[in-house]
């Protein structure tokens, strides 16, 4: 969660229950899938409270609005979730990586986290370099199960590669992609239909600097 | 590994069984115990060979120099992990982490490699500074049993903390070991009798400009 304390209020009025399910659901989306340089710490926290003052009904697990609260409060998580995630120490870029075509969730979430957190693939971002084989590798390790001979990747819309070997793309598209401070990368497992979103940022000499030139 | 491809030969006569079972025992505590970034290659590989031309017995499990030939083969392999581990992407400074009083081996060697391969415990290291708390969080998050209110850190020669409290040792000696290019961390566990020991190397600006400066 990249040191967090994260207090989300609203004048809502929740079941506490459903306020638990919820919030869970909505981390394990969001702020769970943040990595700045795989580091955690004890401070990592979300709290949400909710007061009631709107008036409006309690909402539970059944009512006819929860999915809709859930939505919303997935849209607050997700924007403040990737905010902390450019914000990394000398971030210069957001990276964002969609898995889809996994055999489950859990596999597409382990991918997704396995090539956000990669090192290398980090710093390849960082030099706007379309490294394609850092990313596959990162799904390689990461132990989500994925079919070589079908797993796909793109670079922003422009597809890089299509079972499991790369298409005809030029690089160019890519790396112009790659120079913006958003990039994104979705890589089809080319299983099943699961998927996973993960968000992160690129790894600079700032990082270092920022990490190594203070004193305890 | 660090994408390694390892060749060992010896003159001596093997048997099969126990060249394998004495090479995966020595690879276990020494390539597969450092790491430069975490990231991994489908190249790592380590072959042992043995042509017999010494003429001396062929080695099995129970021969009497059986014990002396692993010991021997742990040496060569620990040298070559150590220099692999000192020469990573623009690494200024061999790390060493040593894990005692774990509570089983499992739990020695996940510590070891956390702290090892923590980025910010990779920065500290190359600033010199001895952010202990930093040390503790890793071993915090690697999975591994830890008594908190015993656990212990020594870095170099100087035991930094006690009991999971600091000592009166002043920063400045651990500060001048840190200032070499080869740093050693000890962390006592304070539960059990098992250890086991990681090598990486610090994380410098070289390592980004290294892998985020040249072009696929």
């Amino acid at each position: 969660m990249a040191t967090m304390l994260a207090f989300i209020g609203t004048d809502a009025s929740l079941e506490p229950a459903f306020a638990r399910t919820a919030l869970k659901a909505v981390v394990d989306n969001t702020f769970n899938m943040i990595t700045v340089d795989g580091d955690t710490s004890t401070n990592d926290s979300c709290f949400l409270l909710a007061n009631g003052q709107s008036g409006a009904p309690t909402l539970n697990e059944g009512h006819k609005d929860a999915e809709r609260f859930v939505r919303a409060l997935e849209a607050v998580c997700t924007d403040l979730a990737r905010k902390m995630a450019a914000d990394g120490e000398g971030a210069e870029k957001l990276i964002q990586v969609e898995i889809t075509g996994a055999a489950s969730e859990a596999d597409a979430r382990k991918a997704a986290r396995a090539v956000v957190g990669s090192p290398l693939v980090k710093a390849a971002v960082h030099g706007a370099d379309p490294n394609w084989g850092r990313i596959f590798a990162a799904v390689g390790y990461s132990g989500a199960q994925v079919d070589p001979l079908r797993a796909a990747l793109w670079i922003g819309n422009l597809q890089i590669a299509q079972n499991g070997i790369a298409t005809r793309a030029t690089k160019q598209e890519a790396r112009t992609h790659m120079e913006g401070t958003e990039v994104k990368f979705r890589v089809d497992l080319g299983l099943g239909a699961a998927s996973a979103t993960a968000w992160g940022c690129d790894l600079t000499e700032g990082y270092v600097v920022e990490n190594s030139a203070y004193s305890t």
